[in-house]
């Protein structure tokens, strides 16, 4: 039974406590769409060491340099009185600080659905699902290539949990063609969500059709949409100290567009960085600084987040590993990073484990709480994200949001008032007794307690009559279910017809190939 | 295989890092013996509310009482100025704050191996494995009522990894008349472990009986027995507000032989405790300092443990919940109180489920992390522990291991000094190249990471063409692996044997039967 879904005509909402018809007011998962930390976020070392990364950063960037692919960001940073050599820009200290005091720190992604607006600043805990997997895999269908069926199946999955507050490219649809694929990624959203978008960079023109499409969708005028923001995109670095072309396009146009980059370097401790946790987060920091500086330098205040997503790699294998203390060690630092220079910052939970198995469980759970600890603002691959990225399980989706829900429980404050203490209850019970029948107890039952999406509480004997299906098992139903009552949002289909007509006619003039 | 068991002669220990013949140096596990929690705890209200929980579970001992069954107890109480009627003991909150000024705020169990030794105080983390199961279940044996192979075998598996710092009674040896049980549990503690010890408080024969095995086992004179901690007794309190004849008869021996005590009520919301987490808190407290009253009473400056151990029912079933949400709201208002009276305290991971599946490692890890967030000095049931407690799981056991290893390398402190940084390193690698031959990875390749223990980085095809087992399928191999390769540790059997004629005796004497 689907307990916590958003939609408030779900069937089986009415029986989220099975024991009143009276009205159960909104549903409990209606807390979860704009979370605060609820932890004071954790320090990996002091706050001397951590300056101590810090400078060494900005020592990279000044000596040695990043490798930046792209003409015209090597122009800007030229401008900007940057060292360029070739494709080797060095960055003076000066130029990453004064891009640090105009990069925002706060600000809102809006949404179709203005209750799906996400703010981003440092207190603030957004949380993702799996994004970028190739494959797609599940109890019935095995796994395969992502398609267009799997990508829309998981823009259906992430809209009809309220604790995944908005969009990624969770599943690659491989059957759409490249020039064409980001209008179905962008058409998809705006016709099966009302959350936050996503858009990928894969190119000037694309970038600025998928900008178009939201434009049209939303019906937003030019300064609606560029006075605000309205799509994300992820820039990944190439570890070590290099920018590709369109990665380096991409956080010039979401800046000049005032659009949101979350600029992740992707550092492997051992392989494409140093073995230490010290040192992968220095190149990271190094990394991320000078995408940062690139979005600043093409328009100061530009909307960016600090992205961390170091782990480490099996140095028998060189395979990557995730939920590791490592992975929530270069957390815990780049949250400290973030903190010392103030950005909101993206970090990410996910799993090495190729199957919906206890290890995906604990590698998930380690980095979800690994971004609770060190006050990540967006926490991604928080569910479904299997084999390092390479699939998005169905079953690992249902069985993290469990955890993630739970997360969200945490970040409501607890009353301890002397009514929510209740000495009269505890007066009213005698030694031995229950407390099932006390007044205390009836006017709160319906809605004390979260209740499991996955979770099982029958016994044994119960569950062995019933099947013995574990979580893995029974989270197959679950999606299946959240699938087949699938309804679009309000305004979905009017979205997706006010972009129909724009792709068409794009596809005909050949769609946008994506930049090398 | 087994790459981080505590036994220097295991066969597999020199293939740890699989790559040099030269000496590895000690076990990384080695780390793992004696833990510093390293996060600050977090408050679940405010210092005022807590005040406010504080305050009201001494009006709950003063104007509702206790009912404890035990006479002598009651007379213990009465002598101390408390007001007893027929069995209800109201003590005033004089007698309470006095016995918590007697109290101690830190003290040391031995062992009979001194690197086992465990220190408990604020700030220190013990983990253990998951205690009081009826049952256990495998892959290979199934579910079964536990016997003293069940009892031994979990003794090995606890002793076999560094991270579980101590025994519990994972399992009950049913097989074993309960009259006599007591010596078997016992013996196979001194026999197969060095490490701390578990007794069970069912009377003052057995407890008596099993202190004179530790002082025979370990070769203690009465003094030196006397003036050390050598056993640790789990005392449960039948809530709401009731104290059984063997849980006080087992506070007051402890107290009297200078043994551990750890005073654990266990209040689920809802059912034997208010439906609030403050309310359940209140109950906790009040039940847990008449305890640790009685304690102090029975011999000033007894060593004593706070214990919490709430969490919720499922108001549909009644059935018990744990790493719910609210398991873990409470966690962190215990480490509150707790950190109020300044005691050592006991919290509590564990799992709902009945089987090894991604619920149980989602569960157990909110709990694990719910003891390191609110600053536990004890977690247990951090492994093993299913069906909330009706069974251990072997494979289960192993999975958790690895969360609590992964958990074990956050309390190693990170070195982010220059050397660490590398600046060097980072000059070395030139953009887009990688770091594997650098002289700063290979100075640290050997033991940089922490190896898993059951998680698997192989990638689909590599794993799909080994038999495509999931981690609770590859932990069968490793506790069987645990088992089979199990030597007794140096003094073992040295140790069974000096108590083999006094249990033999005491046997011929016919046993002591627990106390109703």
């Amino acid at each position: 039974m689907i307990t916590v879904m958003n939609d408030p005509s779900a069937p089986n909402r009415s029986r989220r406590r099975g024991a009143s018809a009276a009205d159960p007011g909104p549903p409990r998962s209606a807390r979860y769409k704009q979370l605060r930390h609820p932890f004071a976020p954790q320090p990996l070392v002091s706050d001397d060491e951590i300056a101590g990364i810090h400078d060494t950063a900005l020592r990279v960037l000044e000596e040695l340099g990043m490798k930046i692919l792209l003409e015209e960001a090597r122009e800007i940073f030229a401008t900007a009185g940057a060292s360029v050599s070739g494709e080797m820009v060095r960055i003076g200290r000066d130029i990453v600080e004064a891009a640090l005091e105009t990069a925002p720190r706060r600000f809102t992604q809006n949404a179709a659905n203005p209750a799906h607006a996400v703010t981003y600043e440092q207190g603030a805990l957004v949380l993702k699902a799996g994004a970028g997997c190739p494959n797609a895999q599940d109890r019935t269908r095995g796994r395969r290539p992502g398609t267009l069926r799997e990508f829309e199946e998981t823009v259906k999955l992430c809209q009809s949990f309220d604790v995944i507050h908005g969009f990624t490219p969770c599943v690659e649809p491989q059957d759409v063609p490249p020039h064409l694929r980001h209008y179905a990624m962008t058409r998809a959203q705006l016709e099966l969500g009302d959350k936050t978008m996503f858009v990928y960079s894969r190119g000037r023109k694309q970038v600025q059709e998928a900008f178009e499409m939201i434009r049209l969708g939303l019906k937003l005028s030019d300064d609606a949409f560029a006075g605000n923001i309205w799509a994300l995109t992820g820039i990944n670095t190439n570890s070590p100290r290099m920018l590709d072309r369109p990665m380096a396009q991409g956080i010039i146009d979401f800046a000049r567009a005032g659009q949101l980059s979350v600029i992740t370097p992707f550092c492997l401790a051992g392989a494409m960085a140093p073995i230490t946790v010290a040192g992968s987060l220095t190149l990271q920091h190094a990394e991320a600084l000078a995408g940062i500086t690139l979005a600043q330098l093409a328009r100061p205040g530009a909307p960016v987040c600090y992205g961390g997503f170091s782990s480490n790699v099996d140095m028998k294998s060189g395979a990557p590993a995730f939920g590791t203390p490592e992975h929530v060690k270069m957390q815990l630092g780049s949250g400290q990073l973030a903190r010392l220079i103030g950005l909101p910052w993206r970090s990410a939970a996910g799993s090495a484990s190729v199957t919906a198995d206890m290890q995906s469980a604990n590698e998930n759970a380690m980095g979800v709480w690994g971004c609770l600890l060190s006050g990540a603002t967006i926490c991604v691959h928080g569910a479904g994200w299997l084999e390092g990225g390479l699939s998005f399980g169905y079953e690992k989706f249902i069985n993290d949001v469990e955890i993630l829900q739970s997360v969200a429980e945490l970040c409501v404050p607890t009353d301890a008032s002397a009514n929510e203490i209740g000495f009269d209850a505890l007066a009213d019970v005698n030694p031995g007794g229950h407390f099932f029948a006390t007044a205390h107890t009836m006017e709160r039952y319906r809605d004390a307690f979260y209740t499991p999406l996955v979770a099982s509480l029958d016994n044994y004997g119960t569950w062995e009559a019933a099947g013995a299906a574990n979580s893995t098992e029974r989270a197959t139903q679950i999606w299946q279910s959240v699938l087949d009552e699938f309804v679009a949002p309000p305004g979905g289909p009017e979205r997706a017809e006010r972009v129909r007509g724009y792709v068409e006619t794009a596809t005909a003039r050949g769609g946008a190939a994506p930049l090398d």
